[in-house]
């Protein structure tokens, strides 16, 4: 990244050394984010994080199927980044079936087969939800699909789990995945959307034609061989999810001997997030109290501040406990210690806030 | 930079002291784009680039006003990513009127009262041409829509202007302006959309709400500190101006002395830009050998690589002329001892293939 901010500062579409150089940079930054994927350099085209990713993976699929259907079925806890583009889609008069989940935050595959009918053209549900790390049924989409005979495309927003569960688009039968690279420590400011060969969705920035057209604009190089070094960095996922989970067991059991708190994370989450709740604290001044340790948590999701968790508030939890929640993040870096501060801060947050 | 990809690794929207502190970088950001445009930071909303830029201005004007008009006027010789959204839109059914150009590339004034009628929603079109360095007409735009009593927004491409020439919205009247950081030193994957207040336009990005709502998605961190440190280190439009003059007119000079150069560039052009031909030298083979000594200079516009420049076509100019066109571009920091390498090359290029 600091050779192309600084003397690699080619354009990638430029015909000359400067520009071979940065295209050769391209080539393998996108190498190596397809092959963290799963899938061929020829399947990615590149964003600018993981919201862009799911808007043209949405608008793009809907606006190349609508002749084919108007229904489209996602869930009731996915990020607003699927979530709003949905509401609008909704405003345009598509039927959008939000399915609702378990208070485990999964949904039912009943649900999904009952939901998906001949008319629908998109389904667009998240791997591991980004709030409280709870896993949905990724193998049923497809079958779902198949068996109503829908012309549906198969979109995944796969930002919380890449590089963190299998993924495999081919063996989940995903047609349009997400990635972000600053969730895998790489830079914010890059994210990719897989497409499967074959698929052909609408673009929707129009331009020089970069990402084969699906995404024109100059590539933001720093960012994106950042996004292929995070990659090339990443442990096997097996290895980091062994290391979370070891981290997640450890942190749940001392978070059971402390009174009061409420574990909002399903026992069966993806073990990088746990969330809970410790009713009569409110999550702020905890957040406030932790970050003047260094510890650095989030109440309901960074990408919607100030709002009450909409993702708490479809698994049916009681306000007062929403109002407590705090998230916990992990990554394949976070150690024991870490955890132990963190629980320290949490004993000092009972004992000095607990009094108003 | 640096800090915003290591140790200030926050996201503006978390509520902890990493993510204050990363807020406080973006305020800053910001307040620098906002202090070289000659507007408040209230009026910026960051994007991934110039391209996103000008998408989020045509379709989004377009979209807020399609009630109110189907006109939309615009020239034939704008940027990709606004004459590629012009093409979309001329699907959709709107009616696009695209100026002609005179030899020297700029619009006639009369054609711009002309073509803007009380039907029409939109005006887009660039400051400063990217291939030959025309300036439009810029103070026309705003009298022709109020004579017109016309509805429409006016989108300013402000990518090759921004930093060089005297571009203040408030003066041209713009309501929408485009500037991109990588043409002002800054990293590539970062840009901003100039909205000026009371505008309104409808968002395309949809999500966690970030930049007023306008353009979702976890900000571009390090590319956005960088496009706010181009600005704050650009110097004074007039003084780069005066820097690139002397160049130009000594480059002028020079490439008049040769025999056979013909430029493509007005007289009275940015002077940043020199586009020029070697008829019967094709630009491929001089742009390699260019390329060995150290020279990177570009035959079409870099954002379509391999087509024939719509610009220099749309000027009228001959094939010939076309097929053998060069562009090289100034910054602040060009001297002439590297023009004169650049002489040296070309002098080279037409001793070694003017046999062939």
């Amino acid at each position: 990244m600091l050779y192309a901010l600084t003397e690699g500062y080619g354009n990638p579409s430029s015909r000359h050394a400067k520009g071979f150089e940065a295209e050769k940079s391209l080539v393998l930054a996108r190498e190596r984010v397809a092959a963290r994927i799963g899938c061929t350099p020829e399947e990615i085209v590149f964003t600018s994080g993981g919201t862009e990713a799911n808007n043209l993976a949405i608008f793009g699929a809907v606006q190349a199927l609508a002749r084919r259907g108007r229904r489209i079925v996602t869930t009731a806890i996915e990020h607003p980044s699927v979530e709003q583009p949905m509401r609008e889609l909704e405003r345009q008069g598509f039927e959008v079936v939000f399915l609702p989940v378990r208070e485990d935050g999964s949904v039912r595959e009943e649900d999904l087969f009952q939901a998906i009918n001949k008319e629908t053209i998109l389904v667009s549900m998240m791997a591991v939800n980004n709030e409280i790390g709870s896993i949905q049924p990724m193998g049923i989409v497809r079958r779902a699909i198949r068996r109503a005979g829908a012309p549906a495309l198969f979109h995944c927003d796969c930002v919380q789990g890449f590089g963190k569960l299998e993924t495999s688009p081919s063996l989940f039968g995903i047609d349009l995945m997400t990635v972000s690279a600053h969730k895998i420590h790489g830079p914010k400011g890059a994210g990719a959307l897989y497409i499967r060969r074959g698929v052909r969705i609408k673009a929707r920035t129009l331009g020089g034609g970069q990402e084969r057209g699906l995404r024109s604009g100059t590539e933001a190089m720093p960012a994106l061989i950042g996004f292929g070094a995070a990659c090339a960095a990443l442990p096997d996922w097996k290895d980091g999810f062994a290391h979370a989970l070891r981290l997640r067991d450890y942190l749940r059991e001392r978070l059971e001997e402390m009174p009061g708190v409420v574990l909002n994370s399903p026992q069966d989450a993806l073990p990088y997030i746990v969330n809970f709740s410790l009713p009569g604290l409110r999550s702020e001044p905890v957040l406030n109290l932790l970050s003047e340790m260094g510890v650095y948590v989030s109440s309901g999701s960074a990408c919607a501040k100030g709002h009450k968790s909409p993702v708490l508030t479809a698994l049916g939890l009681p306000d007062k406990r929403i109002d407590s929640a705090l998230r916990v993040s992990f990554s394949h870096f976070t150690t024991v210690e870490e955890l132990e501060l963190l629980l320290e801060g949490l004993r000092r947050a009972q004992q000095l806030l607990r009094k108003n």
